[in-house]
Formats: C-alpha cells, sequence, structure tokens
C-alpha cells in the first residue's frame, strides 16, 4: 500500500497547542541557536561550519561531529510546517541556508563540514564513529520534506548528486567500500529520497546498507583496525570485537537479530528502514524481522510511557524486563524513533498494536520532554524522580528533575520539533488497494485520500485525550464504496460505540479496527466513542521494578504523582486496589487538563524517632488515609521541583479476583 | 580508660571457623599472591617492588601507587595471629620481608617503593592522589602488630625512623610541607604507634594531620595546582576546588564536619583517628564531631546490613535516607572501617549503640563478602541481586552476583585477615579508673585484663548467633569489687535475663549494659541471656527503596531471601506482616545455620499471556500461599548464582497496631 494520505492538516484543541508552540516558538529560537545568537548559550556553529566550508568564512570547524545534523532537522521541521502554514519570510531564511548548503558541496558531490573543513583527507574513513552517512541522511530528510512542502528542488538537488555519488563510494564492486555508517539514518532517509524521486537506484542503496550490516567479517572492526583504533573520542585506542557491534546493531545480520539491544536510537531508526523496505518490496523474511524486534522491544523492553532504552551507558537497551524506573534513560529521540517504526509497520500492516503503541510513546514520553514554553527539554524521561537523588548521587545524575534549556544538547529538541510539525502524517494510512482508509489516532484536522474508488475527503474532531469522543464528517466522496477503518483502542478494552449519520451502527472488528465498508456521501457525519475510564495497570511479575505497585492510566495518558500535590516521599504513598478513581478537568493546569483523583494512604511517620533509620515492624501505626491526586505524566516537571513517580504500591495485594 | 585489654584469644563455635580460614588458608594465600605465584591471577608485583627498591633485583615499579600496602597488611595480619598461634615458619618468612622493607628504607628514612623506583624526585609533590602517607601508615600499623606479637622491634624501628622523618618534612615549622594525605589511614597508625613506643610526638603528628584537613587555603587544591594539575590517573589536567575535596573529607575543618561525605574508606579511617585522639587528648570538641559523624552516618546513611557507601562512583557516601538496595556500593573496607571507627568510640565511651552497629557490621557485611573457601571475595555487598542486571545492565555491573577471586583487587582480603586475625581486640573494652569490665561481643574466648581491683582473668562461652545465651567464668579473680558490664543487644529490645552462680541476679542498666559490681570469686559464672528471636523490620518512611517492605532479622544476624529457596523472580513475593516466623538449623548449610521459614505470598503469573507487558490491575488473580525460606546474608551466593534480596514485600500493608 501507499500509505501516505495527502494534505492532512492538523487542527485539534490538544494537539494545535505543540503544533504552534512548534511552529512560533521551537522553529525560530532553533535559527537563533543554529547562528549563535542564544545569549549564555554555548556556540551551536552549525551555520557557521556551513559558511566556512562554503569559503564564506575562515575559522575552525565547531561542535560535535554531527553539528550539521542540526541544520538538516532544522530544515526539515521548516520543510513540514511550511506544508501546512505557508510562511514567506521562513521560507526565504529557509532558502538562503539551503543556497549555503550548496555552496558547501564538493564538485564530486561530497557534503559534509567536519571532513571539508577539520578532516579533508579522511572521508569515508571513519565510518564507526563519525556519523558521516548519518548526516547524509537528515540532509536527504530535510530535502525530501522541503521539496514536497515548497516544490522546490534545490536542496533535493543537492543530496541526490551526494546520494549519487555515495552510492559510486559504496558497493560490492571493486574500489568500493563495502560497509555502512556506525549510526543508522541513510537507510531511511534513501527510502524517502526514492519516495520524491521515484529513483529506484537510492532504494538498492538503503536495501545495501541493511543488508551489509553485521555481515562477516564485520565491517566496523576491521575499518577500525586498519586506522589502528584512532578515535575522535578518545587518546585509547580502539580494539573493538564483532560482539562489541551490538551497540550499532551491527554484531549479526540484521534478518538474524531477534531482541533489541544497543543504542536504542540507532536501533528504532534501522528498524524504520527495515519495515519501509519489507513493505516496498514485499521482502517477507525481512518484515518477520520487524514483527520479532517489534514484539520484543514494546512487549519486553518498553516503559510504559513509551519511553525505550532503560540504561543511559552508551543510551542503550539492556535486556527483557529490565526496566528500572529510576536509573531509566527513555531518550526523547529514542520514542520518537520508536514513532517513526510504528508508523512504517501500519503502512506495511495496519494492526492496532503499532498505533496503540505509537500513541502511548506520543502521549506520554514525547510531549513530556518539552516545557509547556517550548523551550526547555528533558532528555532522560524518567519514571521516578527524587530531585536530590539526582543532584547527589552520581548514579542518577542523567536523570534530571528540571528541564533544561533545549541548546544543551542538541539532538532531542529538533526531533521533537520535525516530529510534532509533521504530526499530520502520522494520524491516517491509506490502503488503495482495498479502497481502505486507517484512521490511526484520534487527532482532528482535515484530510484528503486518493482511493481507487475516487477521492476522499475526511475532517475528524476528536476530543481526545479529555473525552473518549472523535467525529468524522466526509467532505468529499466518491460514488463508488470504500471503507473507513477506525482504530480500536487498547485503552477502551473493546467497548467502543460506532453510529453514523447519528443512528448506532454495527462495525467489523479487524486487527483492532472497526470497519465500515459502504457508499459514503458527501456530508456523512460517523461518530465513535472508544470508552475512556481512569483504571490502574499492573506490569509483567519479570518486571522487577514494578513489582507489588500500579500506575494509573486514563485513555492514552499514562499519569503521575507528583511531590505538588501529594507532598513527600512519594514512596510513603499507597492506592488500594480497588480506590474509585475519580476523574475533574483542572483548569489551573498548564493547557488545562483532567486530573484523578482517589483514596490513597500514606505510611505514618509521625511515630519514628527521627534518628533511626530501622526499627521492628511491629511498631508500625496504622496507615493515614490521604487523598491521592494524579495529573497527566505529560505534565510533570512543570510546577515547582519535587519527586515523581508514576508507579505506586498497590495496598491491598491481598485482594484481587479468584 | 586504656581500653586495651590483654591476652584475648578467641575460642568460639561461629567465630573459629572463619578465624582459621584466615590463619589457615588467607595468610599464606595471600602470601603466595604477593609473590606473583598464583596461576592464572595478575601478578601483584608488591614483593617486587620492594626486592628492586632494596637493589636486589632490577626492573621496573609493578601493581598500584599503594601497593606497598598490601605487604603491609599482610604483615599485621600475620602479626596478630602469631599473638595467638606461634607458627615460626610463618615468623621466619615475615622476619625476611622486614629485612627487605628494611633495606628499601633510604637513609633519611623514607621508605616507599613507588616514588624510590619510579619517581625519585616527586616524593610529596602528590599528596593528594600518590598515597604515601597511606602507605606509610598501614606499614605502622603492621610494625605495631608484629612487635605486639612477637616483641620483635626491627620494623618497628623501620617505621619510627620513617615516622620521625616524616614529622621533619611535614609541619608549620619554616620549609616544613603544611599538608597531609589524600587518603587518611597514617593520623589512626600513628596513634597506634604512640601506644607502641610512648613517644608524645606521633601523637603529635596524627593532630596535625587531623587538624590541617579542610583548612583554607586548601592544601590538596594548591598542591594539585602547583603541579599544573598533573594527575598519576588521568592525562586531563585536574583543576579541582576545595569543595571537590569533601571526596577527601578535606573540604572544611574535620571539627565543622555535621554529615558523612566523600569516599567511605577515607571518612572511617579518618574518625577513627579523630575518636582515638579526642580520647587520648580529652578533647570534647573533636569527640563531639565524632558522635555527629557516627549520628548522620549509622542513623541516616548505613545499609542494615552495616554497609556504608551507598553509590560505586567514588565508593562514596551520597546524602541521608539514599540507600538503594540495588545499584549499592557498600563496600567490604569500609564496614571494616566503620568497626574500627566503632571500636574506638566505646574506648571513648561505652554507650552500646557503637557496639550493637560493630555487631551488625561484623555479623553480616563483612563476613559475608568472604566465600567459605576464604578465597573469593565481594567488595560490594548489595541488598538485591539480579544476576542478569549485574551482567546486562552497565549501572550495575559493579554488582557482582559472584564472589571474584581474592586477588582481582586486593584492598578488601587484606583487610578482612586483619580484622578477624585481630577479632580478639573488638570484644572487650576495660575502664581501669572505673574498675569496669565491658563486654561488647558475645564471641567466645579467653581474656585477661589489669584493673585497680588487681587482675581479672574471664572466659566467655557464646552459643551466637544461633541461641540467645552466652557464658563467663571468672578464671582469675582479685579480692577487690569490680565490675562486670554486658552489653543488652538493641535486638533483644531490653529482654535479657542474668544469673550468676545459677540464680537470677538483678542489674542495673547503663547506656545500654548490663552492669554488675560486687566482689567476684574464681569460678563465678554468669550466664547472659538475651532474648533471641526472629522478626521483622522496618526502615525510616524516607529511606525510599524499602517503602512498603520488611527485613527478616534474627539476633544479630540479617537474613535475605536467595532464589536457591525460593525460585524467582523474588519480587514477586511477599511476607503478611503477622507472618508467624519458623527458626530452624539447617545442617546443610556451610557450617550448619538457622534458617528461617514463613508463609508467604507469590503474585500469580500464569494468568499473563507470555508477551504482554502491561495489563489492567484488575485482572490480576488472587496471590499465591508459598513457603518462604530466609537464610543468614552472610552466607548468600554460596550456593547456585541467582537472586537475592534482603528486603520483602509487606503484603499486609493495612494492618499494623492501632
Amino acid at each position: 500500500m501507499s500509505g501516505k494520505p495527502e494534505g492532512v492538516r492538523i487542527r485539534d484543541d490538544f494537539w494545535d497547542r505543540y503544533t504552534d508552540l512548534v511552529r512560533e516558538t521551537v522553529i525560530p529560537y532553533q535559527w537563533e541557536a543554529l547562528n549563535d545568537r542564544i545569549p549564555d548559550a554555548a556556540p551551536s556553529y552549525a551555520i557557521r561550519n556551513f559558511r566556512i566550508a562554503a569559503g564564506l568564512e575562515a575559522g575552525e570547524y565547531g561542535g560535535m561531529v554531527f553539528q550539521d545534523s542540526d541544520v538538516a532537522k532544522w530544515l526539515e521541521a521548516v520543510g513540514y510546517s511550511l506544508a501546512t502554514h505557508p510562511d514567506p519570510e521562513l521560507e526565504r531564511t529557509a532558502d538562503e541556508v539551503i543556497g549555503l548548503i550548496a555552496l558547501a558541496q564538493h564538485e564530486d558531490g561530497y557534503l559534509n563540514t567536519y571532513f571539508t573543513v577539520k578532516a579533508p583527507d579522511e572521508r569515508w574513513t571513519n565510518l564507526y564513529e563519525a556519523h558521516e552517512l548519518y548526516c547524509a541522511g537528515h540532509m536527504m530528510e530535510a530535502a525530501v520534506a522541503y521539496y514536497e512542502a515548497t516544490g522546490k528542488r534545490k536542496l533535493l538537488d543537492v543530496v541526490c548528486r551526494f546520494a549519487d555519488y555515495i552510492g559510486n563510494v559504496f558497493g560490492e564492486g571493486p574500489g568500493q567500500i563495502r560497509g555502512y555508517d556506525g549510526h543508522q539514518e541513510i537507510e531511511l532517509a534513501l527510502v524517502k529520497l526514492h519516495r520524491a524521486t521515484g529513483e529506484e537506484r537510492y532504494l538498492k542503496l538503503a536495501r545495501f546498507f541493511i543488508d551489509e550490516r553485521g555481515a562477516q567479517p564485520n565491517f566496523l572492526v576491521d575499518e577500525t583496525n586498519r586506522r589502528d583504533g584512532r578515535s575522535i573520542w578518545t587518546e585509547r585506542r580502539l580494539r573493538p570485537t564483532a560482539a562489541d557491534m551490538a551497540y550499532n546493531q551491527a554484531d549479526v545480520p540484521v534478518r538474524e537479530q531477534t531482541a533489541a539491544v544497543g543504542h536504542s536510537v540507532r536501533a528504532v531508526y534501522m528498524y524504520t528502514a527495515m519495515a519501509d523496505l519489507a513493505r516496498i518490496a514485499g521482502d517477507r523474511e525481512l518484515a518477520e524481522a520487524c514483527r520479532r524486534l517489534w514484539a520484543n522491544m514494546t512487549r519486553k523492553q518498553m516503559y510504559i510511557t513509551g519511553g525505550i532504552g532503560s540504561t543511559h551507558h552508551g543510551e542503550a537497551f539492556t535486556f527483557d524486563y529490565d526496566l528500572p524506573n529510576d536509573t531509566v534513560y527513555a531518550e526523547t529521540c529514542a520514542s520518537i524513533g520508536l514513532i517513526f517504526f510504528a508508523q512504517r509497520m501500519l503502512k506495511l500492516e495496519p494492526k492496532a498494536d503499532y498505533a496503540d503503541v505509537m500513541e502511548r510513546a506520543l502521549y506520554n514520553n514525547v510531549i513530556a520532554s518539552m516545557s509547556q514554553d517550548g523551550k526547555h527539554y528533558f532528555y532522560v524521561n524518567p519514571l521516578e524522580v527524587w530531585p536530590e537523588a539526582s543532584a547527589r548521587n552520581p548514579g542518577r545524575h542523567h536523570v534530571k528533575a528540571v528541564r533544561q534549556k533545549w541548546f544543551g544538547c542538541s539532538c532531542c529538541p529538533p526531533n521533537v520539533a520535525r516530529l510534532l510539525s509533521s504530526l499530520h502524517d502520522y494520524v491516517y494510512t491509506a490502503d488503495p488497494a482495498s479502497d481502505t482508509i486507517y484512521a490511526h489516532l484520534f487527532i482532528g484536522g482535515e484530510a484528503r485520500f486518493a482511493l481507487a474508488a475516487g477521492p476522499v475527503g475526511l475532517a475528524q474532531q476528536s476530543w481526545l485525550p479529555w473525552e473518549g469522543r472523535v467525529r468524522f464528517e466526509l467532505t468529499e466522496a466518491p460514488s463508488a464504496p470504500f471503507a473507513l477503518a477506525l482504530r480500536i483502542p487498547a485503552w477502551c478494552a473493546g467497548q467502543a460505540a460506532l453510529a453514523i449519520n447519528g443512528r448506532p451502527a454495527p462495525y467489523e472488528t479487524k486487527d483492532g479496527y472497526a470497519v465500515v465498508r459502504r457508499a459514503w456521501a458527501l456530508g456523512d457525519v460517523v461518530e465513535w466513542a472508544p470508552e475512556l475510564s481512569a483504571r490502574l495497570t499492573a506490569a509483567h511479575p519479570d518486571i522487577r521494578a514494578n513489582a507489588g505497585k500500579a500506575a494509573v492510566e486514563r485513555g492514552p495518558l499514562v499519569y503521575c504523582l507528583e511531590e505538588a500535590d501529594n507532598g513527600r516521599p512519594l514512596a510513603s504513598l499507597s492506592i488500594p486496589a480497588d480506590a474509585k478513581l475519580t476523574a475533574a478537568f483542572e483548569a489551573g493546569l498548564p493547557g488545562g487538563a483532567v486530573v484523578i483523583d482517589a483514596e490513597g494512604r500514606a505510611d505514618e511517620r509521625d511515630s519514628w524517632q527521627a534518628e533511626t533509620a530501622y526499627r521492628p515492624l511491629a511498631e508500625r501505626l496504622r496507615p493515614i488515609p490521604v487523598k491521592l491526586r494524579a495529573v497527566p505524566y505529560y505534565l510533570w516537571g512543570n510546577r515547582e521541583p519535587g519527586e515523581m513517580t508514576v508507579w505506586v504500591r498497590v495496598s491491598d495485594a491481598a485482594g484481587g479476583k479468584e
């Protein structure tokens, strides 16, 4: 299936706030940052590097080896933004940057300011560490987004020349490098370039990189040995083994991989490309690998918030069911990559599970990362925070209790910007072959689809995440029948009512979607009401960190307890298994939000002598009844800094049904 | 009070196994290691370094900068061992080593093979990092132990010459270094040297080091700057601040310190010397600082096992109530240092709290560190182990699920050896002024005391830790009255019966001791029966890690659950608050031990679909009744590797008295 609906535009009470924030604040702010104009911030050097590479300015390269990708991600976000919100001034600025990028490109098509300015003789000698193809990939993604938004080919031509050059450098032929990048990204970008240009050779190159990965002898190991272990990160000589390349998902061929391992962003970017290639080529073996990796990652290595990667050491996966809440990593970029992967799997095979996970990551881990002013970010998205431990226990220094100015590290904020400004791409997929439109996310807006049955226009209005109520109206309808498939969210537990033009309507359930195939008329209204109620959720018994605990959820939202509402220590609190959860809209929270209240218990502490660490359990007094208040996880840390926890002790562990 | 009883000798059913192991296995094995004769082990180089420094052999220095201290700790352990178990062959070997050490000493008294062999021009230029006075201190401790055991002065003379030289180098006078070591140790050693020689100048030098520490401007900072930040550990230039010196307890003067901070072994070695000096000089301000630091450390920063130092980053304290069970450090050496400190506080003021902590650290953290063969050790003593996480989550790599061959790192095993071979020094203190003998630990053996009342001989027989039964017999009695003060262990909750010659006897309670002052006769028998029962213990509500959990204890022993008895995951298990705890002797465990059984519950898991991480709490079924078995913590990890936990969920969190 082609999958890409045309001209979706978001108009949604909940999401407009975020997409507006990205357009009005994040993109302009990032532009200032890229130009080193943010007071009190470390300079980015990113635009300056391009000016130096273009010969317009003298100086030394600045920033990380992958600094170019920040410019690319910004341009990509600009592209998405212009697609729905034309802005001539922003477009002019972008065109100037594109002109600069074109000037920095070499005659042979090569484009990378680090190697141009700092190490001109070292092109393609350190794929393992230097992110050379990674930066190329981001520039390709930017070019495609900008081209699709504006129709302007200049950057697309630049990256096509670059891609053609890369296609000459890499391959199985004599004199070609039979290798791949240490950080996956170009693979998914080449698929996009193929989509924009129709050129098969880009697809072939993507498949080459995917299929070479993990082949023996190991390219990244051999390359490192050829450099005698010289590293751009450390003085120490590197002597990696093939097994070490699990960090880069290059220890075994991708088709043989069964569990998510290594650096989590690298992993999900790669899986995304794998799913793309599986779909386009009908590659069943690759599709099977994608399903295996998806299952392992989302069922055994994913936090309830949609966070992945449980250790900050290498920003990596660890192993099944190891999901500590306090020493967690759950990087923002990794959840964004998980959303990319989920979207590609939906294009491969529309199954609600993929969309359930996509929604989970989006409404929780991803938007929690950004402050309500759009200028502060979490890179690590913990499920349990004790601010004093973050400050004073070095094993928890990486877990920040307060969002950091976004320019402190440059990878996550632009990733949030490009995701949210392209949010319209994640709402639907369409299958022209079966004349089916799938609604995966319930986010309001208008969309058009080209089906075999004819063109379809659809306006969605959604009351999510606060109410389980969605309305679709046919704004354009072909005469031939087609199917509308609405996701039955896992959180409604199968309780979802459909009405067409005001009358309850039956539906067929397929792969987690409510499917209605019929002849539609202009103005037809479909009302969709998945039951949305607050609930307590338990974790698998092998997730040691959550034993005896529950999380509060409501619809797509995960909730958390904050010190601001519940005092401290939060660990003293417990919730009865049969607690009545009361939802109420609280206008005082940023943007307004539904909070959940319950009668809970607090371990009493007045009977403790101040200066005793341990005492007989028999001395404890009855716990104290307390009001518990849970707020949406995405809002945590927007009030005074304090403790936060997603998982709460269940005080009636003896209960449960027979 | 002098505090040092004469000629105590251990004969104890429980402890003989350990002291025999040290004498018969650890000391000989360590000798082989020091001589690089252990197959498949990294060489120590320690003896070889002395041979090179002595001019007997050519070669380069090997091992850590503080490698000399391994030889010293071995000699110290040998000294203690010879004091109670003469062994001519061992003594001959020790004498040879002492000859070698004397040969390695410089004309001016200086002694350190690292600086002699590797950096002869850099003496006293890097006190911050190079452990120069630390190594000197260990050699002094060895010399005193060997002298007191054998009467031989050779090593004592060597260290006196060295100490006199150090006294010339360091001080407030012109041309002297007004500084101190980065790793405290010499301070407590100089106090011992004073005890052995009666020389006041050694005490004065110890006090100089203690009083200079943390003074402004900061010596360690200035010294580092004088070297332009050159480091022996890293290529990076160091630019430490005075605040950074909290790691070395040198950020503020010791008298102003209020909480345990920094590297935990450095801290407790320093506190030990502070308590010594406070006692000897009657320094009330210093005594008050000791009490403050003791209170903070033992009431807010100590694990229930007597472990201290909750992070492996810098092997350090973090802050109050931050006692994670899984990412714990709780280094063996730190608990040994805590025992030193407790012993010195008991000499300063006999209060049972010090002995309670000493007993807790000894019976739990310290002896758990050693395997039952004496050849494998834990450096980190966790309270919760998931072997797969230790292997696959880098944040838990430092927590080993299996004891390591002891020569892998050289600090903890020799420290265990010197503590256990001098265990007799920790059982009693005597206060000649008040004619009182304090029994702090209930460990069998014979002891002699010189009181004003006259010489006293006491034979203790103890059934601990299995039975709450201790028997003292007067083997020598003066005609004048004197007092016997028996510790009332915190674990008996005040329930302790005393009988003299078979008849119940009343006693006065003072500072946690049962005091009986009377005229004693040869053959008098005192029976002491502190009630020893299994109990559940809760942690302070601010210790987040233990919320809703309890530990099983019995007498001085902390218990733990192991996978070998209880299956996995242990996190699935819970114990009712009112569980009946049944104690039974289990001969099958190493050495035989009392285990504790209880009826508990296990979260059911059969209803979980294999591939779901999260589900509604309401779907859970009733927990399954299971038999729980707890074994003494000191025995953990002596069967097949598996999970272990000290803290267990309490399943009836609603209970407790009104």
